[in-house]
């Protein structure tokens, strides 16, 4: 398998922890595309993934799979028994809702904030910006936080006693909110204790 | 199995649409709620869902799903052998994948040019408007459309050689694209192929 992405970046870092929580590291060839530099905007990169974002995953015979929902449900289908995406029916649902709402309440909130209302990636790149959709995501993404620390109340991972992409999608997402300057609410206590667990895993801290 | 929804929606729609493909719909009970009201927004539906949108799916011990790809991971996991959601880890990549391009791309997209850039479901509901990033997204829907046609001049079905929940989320954002005045272009001759052939399978005809 080959990914196509840059390192240090929220998406390509969901990826990048699904990957060692499954043992798939090191059957990864990684080829870096130099974002800040637009390589995601050539007509060689879109043909691969038309939306020209990373990361993207090329399959053995040739087959791209954008979207990190669609990469880690292969990764996670790929070795039989899935870890990330729940087992039963139901928690494949609650694994599935969960990962969704941080992905569009958290991770895609702040994303839009830097792109929209922040400098974001420079002039070149963020040719179209959107100030007041921006500030509006940022709220979002705080209000996120704050529904999230109170799921965590009462469970230790965002999907319930199993750790699963929803976590992964999340700690990429405060991660994204430090780089953007999003900041955790104080009152978010459980929240803060959740991240301090998820930095230990083997996948996040290696 | 209980279904909170508004029919004739596109979200519930997608969620109807999946029921019938997977001769699950007699075993439903649906219970309307009044969005055009706003009930959705009251304390009361916000437990349920904290997005206060439709469809939701409780399972018969009350755990509430929200979000239509969870809820369809649901009903295609439940009968034992997926059949909307793709058999193999390829499949269910390239369904993830296809199926999300055209929830962000087309159904999600209208809803923004909707809900922002038109009265929308009137000023009671639409609260806060952005009308550039409307019209922004009614471009990407339009892009979109384009998209979908060019995967459809070699293939009968968006995810490849079979139908899946890729094709009910653009067929349900296509409905929405007339309902809002987003027109297809005359070009897109596949697309219009596809939706035609979309119309007659019996989960949607009926
Ligand atoms: N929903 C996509 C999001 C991918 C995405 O936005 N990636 C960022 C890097 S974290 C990117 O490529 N941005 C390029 C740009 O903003 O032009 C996914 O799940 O992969
Ligand atoms: N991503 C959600 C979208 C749900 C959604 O937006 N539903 C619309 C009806 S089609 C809604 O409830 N809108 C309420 C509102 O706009 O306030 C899903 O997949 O279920």
């Amino acid at each position: 398998m080959k990914i196509y992405d840059f390192e240090g970046f929220p998406n390509p870092a969901r990826v990048r922890i699904a990957l060692k929580e499954k043992g798939l590291f090191e059957d990864v060839e990684f080829v870096a595309i130099n974002v800040p530099g637009g390589e995601h905007r050539t007509a060689a990169f879109r043909a691969k993934n038309p939306a020209a974002t990373v990361p993207v995953l090329e399959l053995e015979d040739g087959t791209a799979i954008s979207e990190c929902t669609a990469i880690t449900e292969y990764l996670d289908s790929r070795t039989g028994e899935p870890e990330l995406t729940g087992k039963t029916p139901k928690e494949r649902a609650v694994v599935a809702m969960m990962q969704r709402r941080a992905e569009a309440g958290l991770l895609d909130a702040v994303g839009a904030y830097f792109h929209h209302a922040t400098p974001g990636l420079g002039p070149d790149i963020e040719t179209w910006q959107c100030p007041d959709w921006g500030q509006y995501q940022r709220d979002r993404a705080v209000e996120t936080m704050h529904y999230l620390d109170d799921v965590l109340a009462d469970q230790d991972y965002l999907a319930g006693t199993d750790f699963s992409v929803a976590d992964i999608t999340a700690y990429a997402g405060l991660g994204f909110a430090d780089f953007a300057g999003v900041t955790i609410p104080e009152t978010c206590t459980n929240l803060m204790e959740w991240r301090t667990r998820m930095a230990e895993r083997p996948s996040i801290a290696s």
